[in-house]
């Protein structure tokens, strides 16, 4: 036999009972998404690279999947460059087009192209797979899916809240706990001035986020080889230790931050969204986290990161604010809201918790054994009537032995099956087993939807 | 402003409004193939050269994307290979990867690699992105859907039976009029057998293939270019004539092929699949067409064609039995069948003959406006029962003109709108407005539920 075919490393396939638990996932999602009046878009999985370099940083660039000029793709490019063998010179004459690499910058490309035919404030969701020329590994893969839900002109907050619900809901839906965070860049920005540091606002952010994963000794240890002053360490670490109900850590940070203006709109911000979260019923908990900073560079107001409180993977969810979107594409001034769901941490804590629910990949509920010719003709009305009655049924399509059949059926996870041989023929009955406890019963075909149901 | 950004020739951005659109379509179809046993799978975009070249022959190579192997891609190529400037000697050395072309030849990849754990017959179903570099032209795009459900593992033609119901159940739903024909090779072959021409089969069903497309002078043309004897054209032509009920046609055609073992065989299978049809009732008209072929070279039993009744597209859905699909990547002898839906084709036909709800695009039901703080708080609780209930409703989130808010629920569909305004909160009552009708009513929080479903 020839080498067993392969897929590139990091991708995967997914078998019928890897989609049903993936779909279980998204169609929770969707759901919730459409209660709150998002719309779906899709973009192509092909962009042009014009859209895509220079968006995602130097490292961004590399790991972007770049696709070769059809035809012949050299005669355009000169001996000389040829011969230099530069692989980024020669780059820009062999490829135009890359793979989408996120859903954000597709995005902020699609509102830009179609901002004359979008009825704003758009809100849109979008879950497609990105790629990634990434090393893979364990929970890494460079094909993967994103779920991004977002908000894009208007400035309320009403956006905020609204999200940190819909992420409440979603996970309270697949049974995943979590607790949810709140922070605000201008909080952070409020800081870095009170400390007399406004300028190193992302190296001091960076740092700082780190406080969930190493030591307060190690943070001040990042801070200290940035460059910022003891005094101004001094004055922070403290502030990082604020702790108390959200009210209590309000009150604290509003007398240190009175004199920043940044910081006092940043307050006033995460005032407003837990105002509106009384009114917005949310089951998981929601605290203030001034140590959360996410993709700082990018946000602009709120940042919301929702965590698995059972297994140590990471965030599931999370999201922000970001004043300048389309701005990349020529556009500016559009301010927008979203969180991204990391449906493969999800689909991964489901697992762990074993929170699926047994049913869903069982697909078809009743599998007919095939015993000849004159049972198929007998049983094939009786499924016609039970499919009419949207149950999924099926008919082994072979007269093969019964033990291969229900082997068949055992391993679909098909929960009934039905018997009909010629003494069921002739007593116009179906024999139906129950596969879980073995039960048999002798039903008429009218009972066996009822039952089936 | 910068340029406004593009996407490459040939791909689409999806709008809410086509998303709607193409998810009817692509729900319709998922639902009766679950109705049918048949369990989703998805396979990556991205696959190993190794799997895709050589598969879809010298031009289908050509058609391929390709993509640049990661980082420095031109290391490993000496200055000999470089300088030779040969596209398809080079490519060897900088590019391992390609987009997926069809979903047949991943399916079939993935029916070996993962052959031990996959329970035959395997009835799977794939809806997924396809890429061809191919010449962009209307209605043709370089990034599709493809939409293929398919057994494998399982002679029995009650799965070609099904497939032709699936087919007839799918268009009944979509409101879409479609013939349905089928052929079979095995004919084929022995009507090549009987004018004397067996080597020439390709050749001749590729010629007679075109008979809905051109005249009979022009397919004797062909014939007769591809060194097809006179004697046998003769032959041939009364018999591309054949005409009458299903009966009629395979009466005749017994006793023509009653000397070729294959074309008799061929027939037995046609007649044992309408037999089938007799308990699996379809509502579209389905007949015998011996002049139907498509990809020959690749089915060797059953061939089945869709077709719109009212619109002039080409087929909408098609496929047939093949029995060596795995063969390629080396696991010979397992058959099978299946069929593919043209999900861009359907999606035209729908929209020229206006088949699509009038409602799926309204994704909210019911816009909330927003008159300010106080408004919002009495309007929040409100919405949140509603979402309970299953109601997609969403508040406007900034308070601007009303103008402008029940201008965004006219260009969203959104069908009904509340009004909550002082009045209103003072008689804890809400006015619902119809706006299609412009009709407005004075209801509480909980006849608005009702309403509203």
């Amino acid at each position: 036999m020839a080498q067993k075919p392969s897929i590139p490393k990091g991708t995967r396939d997914f078998s019928p009972e890897e989609m049903a638990k993936r779909n279980f996932i998204f169609d929770t999602i969707i759901k919730e998404f459409q209660l709150y009046g998002y719309q779906q878009i899709e973009t192509p999985a092909i962009e042009n690279l014009s859209t895509l370099l220079g968006k995602y940083g130097d490292e961004g660039d590399k790991l972007l999947f770049k696709i070769l000029n059809s035809g012949d793709y050299l005669s355009g490019l000169s001996d000389q460059v040829l011969k230099q063998k530069d692989s980024s010179t020669i780059l820009k004459h062999i490829s135009e087009k890359g793979l989408r690499f996120d859903l954000t910058v597709p995005f902020a490309r699609y509102v830009v192209q179609h901002r004359n035919d979008i009825t704003f404030p758009f809100k849109r969701y979008q879950i497609q797979p990105v790629w990634r020329a990434d090393r893979p590994q364990k929970g890494r893969y460079r094909e993967f899916f994103q779920c991004d839900v977002d908000v894009v002109g208007s400035n309320s907050l009403l956006s905020e809240a609204e999200l940190v619900q819909i992420a409440d809901k979603i996970f309270t839906a697949l049974g995943v706990d979590v607790e949810i965070k709140l922070n605000n860049r201008k909080i952070l920005a409020g800081l870095s001035e009170l400390i007399g540091e406004k300028e190193k606002i992302v190296d001091i952010t960076v740092a700082i986020d780190k406080l969930d994963k190493i030591s307060m000794d190690e943070v001040i240890g990042e801070l200290q080889s940035k460059g910022i002053s003891a005094a101004a360490i001094d004055k922070l670490q403290p502030i990082l230790k604020l702790s108390g109900t959200f009210e209590e850590k309000i009150n604290q940070l509003e007398q240190l931050l009175a004199s920043s203006e940044t910081g006092r709109t940043g307050l006033e911000e995460i005032k407003t969204i837990f105002d509106y979260l009384s009114v917005l019923p949310v089951k998981s908990p929601v605290e203030l986290d001034i140590t959360l900073a996410r993709g700082l560079d990018y946000y602009t107001g709120a940042i919301i990161e929702v965590k698995s409180k059972d297994v140590a993977i990471g965030s599931v969810c999370g999201g922000g604010r970001y004043d300048d979107l389309t701005g990349i594409f020529g556009l500016p001034g559009v301010s927008g809201v979203g969180i991204s769901f990391g449906a493969d941490r999800i689909y991964d804590v489901m697992e762990e918790k074993n929170l699926f629910p047994e049913t869903i990949t069982a697909t078809t509920q009743l599998l007919f054994v095939n015993f000849g010719p004159a049972e198929e003709k007998y049983c094939l009305p009786v499924i016609n009537q039970l499919r009419d009655k949207g149950i999924n049924a099926e008919l082994f399509p072979d007269s093969v032995k019964m033990k291969k059949q229900l082997t068949y059926a055992n391993r679909k996870g098909i929960p009934y099956v039905a018997i009909v041989g010629e003494e069921e023929m002739k007593a116009g009955r179906i024999t139906l087993k129950n596969m879980k406890t073995g039960e048999q019963k002798r039903v008429s075909a009218s009972e066996l939807a009822v039952l089936i149901k």
